[in-house]
């Protein structure tokens, strides 16, 4: 039986829920997550600002206060999410199921918005999601196109991408204009070099996917962007979900669509 | 002859322009801009984060530079637009034409997307703007919908009104569908009583427009709610553009629009 966005945050926060969160709570908004300490919150919410596509907000904490009221009220960020990466200096430490016993009064969370949303929209338009059918992590590639910079927050734009044919091209266009806190519509399509990606069958992130003939690779600006940005300024610390482990909010999946 | 955003903002700075903006520069896209000091900025951008329709963000200057890049690369907001309000501690000090004996190395930029854009793509489609054709200001009204609340910003939902037959209704929440940061769709239309105004005919900002037999009367998300919300927490220093004579950026009016 399919659990409610609530009983997985549960779950998490007694300890019993370990998945991956793709397929979890279905129809729910997913989102990924960084915690950061205040004096680098402001700087990274205009980067975030700055880029919208990679970074689309979905909510922000009061400093020190665990709870995302707007898209999960009453839930607690240390707690109800499955898997944490925990950053000290800008380096990776440590992967945990609970950040309790290091939350800090002056932390602010983040929640942004990610793929899974306009990928279950283009699915129920019947354009085949690649990686999906191949039961593969989606492939991303970091290009040379350089996000615009906050304080000392900057970032390679990171991209995924899914092959499609041109008419689905077209209708995937008009699908992801409705979610632009999903990323939105593509940044580019077809050639990979023409934004610095050298390999599409090597990724930078995820694993490749079968193109075939007559598709194009299409190009969405990807949440992992978030990831490389937050350690540019290397924060003393830092906590974001852990790959493919995200925050399940309250919301539908479509409810900061048009 | 139309001027050049730039000539606009070249004008202002030589201190030769100090007209209302609205239709200079026909075609470009204006702002409202707010200037706080950096210890009020993350709680602002969290304000405007959570209070999109009211509030998006087009631009968000580094701490102490006053040139919004996104938007007028090469522009001063201390001296590009015509008319400018100080406020100290939370009061009304003066109107002026420059800023720049005044700005601080902490100060923040912040524009704010306004009504403009999407009124020309109302009338571009035949769709009559009722204060326009009566050469009045846009009748504006206090609700009682609160917005959400951050850090000691918080304000009542204002709202712009705009009366018109119901196929314009329709046809109006299409249009403005692609404005997001020109405030989107309307937040409501029909009964004034429902969103607390009490007194149609008596706006709490601009002025009353007809409204003619089978008219509805269509609400939308106004800029002068942050004009509100900044005052709240008492800033020792806030400035904003003067009502009426605000920022001529360098992109067209439909530039973040789908």
């Amino acid at each position: 039986m399919d659990l409610s966005p609530s009983e997985v945050r549960l779950q998490c926060r007694q300890g019993t829920f370990h998945y991956p969160t793709p397929g979890i709570a279905n129809g729910s908004l997913q989102a990924n997550l960084v915690i950061l300490p205040r004096t680098l919150a402001f700087d990274f919410l205009v980067f975030c600002t700055r880029n919208p596509k990679p970074c689309p907000l979905l909510d922000v904490t009061e400093v020190g206060n665990p709870e995302p009221e707007i898209v999960a009220p009453g839930a607690d960020l240390r707690t109800d999410l499955p898997r944490y990466h925990v950053f000290r200096n800008g380096e990776f430490e440590d992967e945990v199921g609970d950040v309790s016993d290091i939350w800090q009064n002056d932390f602010v969370g983040f929640l942004v918005g990610c793929s899974f949303s306009f990928e279950a929209a283009l699915m129920d338009e019947g354009i085949p999601v690649r990686h999906i059918q191949e039961g593969k992590n989606v492939p991303m590639y970091k290009t040379n196109i350089a996000c615009k910079t906050a304080g000392e927050f900057s970032a390679p734009l990171v991209v995924s991408m899914r092959p499609l044919s041109p008419a689905d091209v077209v209708r995937a266009v008009q699908i992801t204009s409705r979610f632009p806190k999903a990323h939105g519509t593509p940044i580019h399509f077809g050639s990979p070099e023409d934004i610095g990606i050298k390999d599409i069958n090597a990724p930078d992130f995820g694993e490749a996917v079968t193109i075939a003939e007559g598709e194009i690779p299409v190009f969405w600006a990807c949440g992992v962007t978030t990831q490389l940005a937050i350690l540019q300024p290397k924060p003393e610390i830092a906590i974001t979900h852990a790959p493919g482990y995200m925050f399940v909010t309250d919301v539908k999946d479509d409810h900061f669509s048009w």
